[in-house]
């Protein structure tokens, strides 16, 4: 028998791969000989370059950029020894998490560093660029980025316009015919689109500080923008599922410059064949700190489930907790779901216990199965 | 598919019947064809009388008597409809939990009551007495039932004694004839000796009154009383596993009676025909409010393993919660346990939610149960 192990981390209490042991230890504790291939996971938001270390040979690689408001800094990305690619996290350079409060301009924010880390794998070989997007401090479209590459932005005068959202307004003329040939797959876990109610600035721009008065002139910055792209493509992308992703950048990535947009957990999935391992097991388990049926968009379990299902594979969740609508889940192809806890409980001794509960909770789910299995 | 649900009770939250109803539940809310045969049961301590009700055919039978000191009470033994056969629980008419405080004497107290009870039994046509022991204010040995069912106990001077243990150091003579034939079983769940450290004094004395000056002179009484009952038929009793139950009723009962000691879940087991049912089932489920492994002694899912064992049958615990020392349990029988709590909770939370924790725990439990089965 093979068991593919396939879980997310606990927040603030366990690694993704310290999950993926407690599991197979469990596993071993009933049989030892069982085969468990530990895979630990990500749903591609922030923190994925830690996850690409564990499942790939790399490297990661630091270099000098700038942060969403223009001040230096370093910033890693990841290249992949084995292929012509890189991991850049749009995060890293142009998240909103190192901007102070007070600093925080979406008017200015620009994505022009993430642009500069991209550049820099380019010129060091990549072919092929995977960008995760997610906890951005930017509401330009990634214009930031298209620039960095050597897009030209420019007003109805020909003046180049300066970087961040709120300059959008007065685009006239876009150029993108110097930036080289590159694929370019974007990782997004929101469907919403450029604009409106459920647009980039209505729902995303608020975290970033976009205040009342800011938002209609970032709206039709991007309106604008987005106009722009139209002309230049004969495609809209305002309505295109996830274009609103980090301050509408997934809109000018996939306009100008044909990028695939796909869940981070389809992205992963693929760079690491997670499909092909999931059709040689007998029996998947993934875990999550908490499950239920509301929130199921990006879920890594939800993801594995679909390809569990597909190749008609068991599946099965440990999470810390589990809420309601399970209806929701199994319908997706998710077999059955535990909880890791013993008995009532405060979350600190769950969270103070989390590696044994895991463990003893797999070990208990695999009794069940193999028991079954024999029956 | 038949699944046979066998569940305890809950202790201060659910009825037996009503966890084997949340279980069924589970089991249907993923497969309503599914057969699910209800067995609420007990490990047959105190308030099996309630559970007797809900396994068999038959009546309580409620008739005056008296309790352990002596005063005028009404209380219930069960009549089967469909055997020569009568469950009398020691508790209703000796128990310790209708003697004040204040009012408990071990010295002067007696099972003559439920010596009254069981005659009314054989009175009305019983053949077989099912006797739970447990939770008696006696420390008699049994002698107060034995003189209900016209047993004699006689000093040197052929007076006979006054009920209560207090009396038996004097007993010199024993005459059990005008006894008629009946089959006797006792329900104990310990395994304690008549006497000594270990003993029915030393060890369940004090709940009952028991004091130290007291304790020498109830010890002595109980081991004239073994020396008799060896006299008599050429048997010791003192040695017998379970002798100590209930103030030493257990010693009595099967020195001078030939009384079968078994636990009380044997007993259930062998009257409800729960081999039979366990023989037909493809998935057995108990459940318990607490399982660890250290507490075993007279536990219901260790009963049921053992059945469930012998026949090669998978079952499966749901707990409210689960202690350590799991492999013993496994080595009993058990399959897998789960706790039915769904994430991190105080205890009343859950004993608020009980039913719905059960269902939905045997819902999962079932789908993987299914989902194994089919892989």
């Amino acid at each position: 028998m093979q068991i593919l192990v396939v879980p997310d981390s606990f927040k603030e209490s366990l690694s993704a791969k310290e999950v993926a042991n407690a599991i197979a230890r469990g596993i071993h504790s009933v049989d030892s000989e069982i085969s468990v291939k530990q895979f630990p996971f990500s749903d591609g938001g922030e923190g994925a370059l830690d996850l690409l270390q564990n499942l790939f040979e790399g490297e990661l690689v630091t270099t000098s950029t700038i942060d969403a408001m223009g001040r230096s800094i370093k910033a890693p990305y990841f290249r992949f020894a084995d292929r012509k690619a890189a991991w850049v996290e749009l995060s890293q350079a142009s998240g909103l998490a190192q901007i102070e409060v007070d600093k925080r301009n979406p008017m200015l924010a620009s994505t022009y560093g993430t642009g500069l880390q991209i550049r820099h794998a380019l010129d060091h070989g990549a072919e092929e660029i995977y960008l995760g997007i997610g906890g951005s401090a930017t509401n330009d479209g990634g214009t930031g980025i298209l620039s960095a590459l050597g897009g030209l932005f420019s007003d109805a005068e020909g003046e180049m316009l300066l970087p961040g959202g709120g300059f959008l307004t007065e685009l006239d003329h876009i150029d993108v015919e110097a930036i080289p040939q590159f694929e370019l797959k974007v990782a997004c876990d929101v469907s919403n689109p450029l604009l409106g109610k459920q647009g980039a600035t209505a729902v995303y721009g608020p975290q970033k500080g976009v205040t009342p008065e800011m938002e209609p002139q970032l709206e039709a910055g991007l309106t604008n923008f987005s106009k722009h792209i139209e002309l230049l493509t004969q495609k809209s992308v305002a309505e295109v599922p996830g274009a609103g992703a980090a301050g509408g950048c997934a809109a000018g990535l996939h306009g100008l410059l044909g990028a695939e947009l796909a869940s981070g957990f389809e992205l992963l999935a693929e760079l690491s064949n997670l499909e092909l391992e999931i059709k040689e097991a007998d029996l998947v388990i993934t875990a999550e700190g908490r499950i239920d049926g509301q929130s199921l968009e990006g879920k890594l379990p939800v993801g594995v489930a679909k390809l569990a299902k597909k190749h008609h594979k068991p599946i099965v969740v440990l999470a810390g907790s589990i809420g309601g609508n399970l209806d929701l889940l199994y319908a997706l192809g998710i077999n059955s779901i535990f909880s890791i806890q013993n008995g009532p409980c405060t979350l600190k001794e769950s969270m103070d216990n989390t590696a044994e509960l895991i463990e003893s909770t797999a070990q208990r789910v695999f009794r069940l199965f193999q028991t079954a299995r024999k029956s």
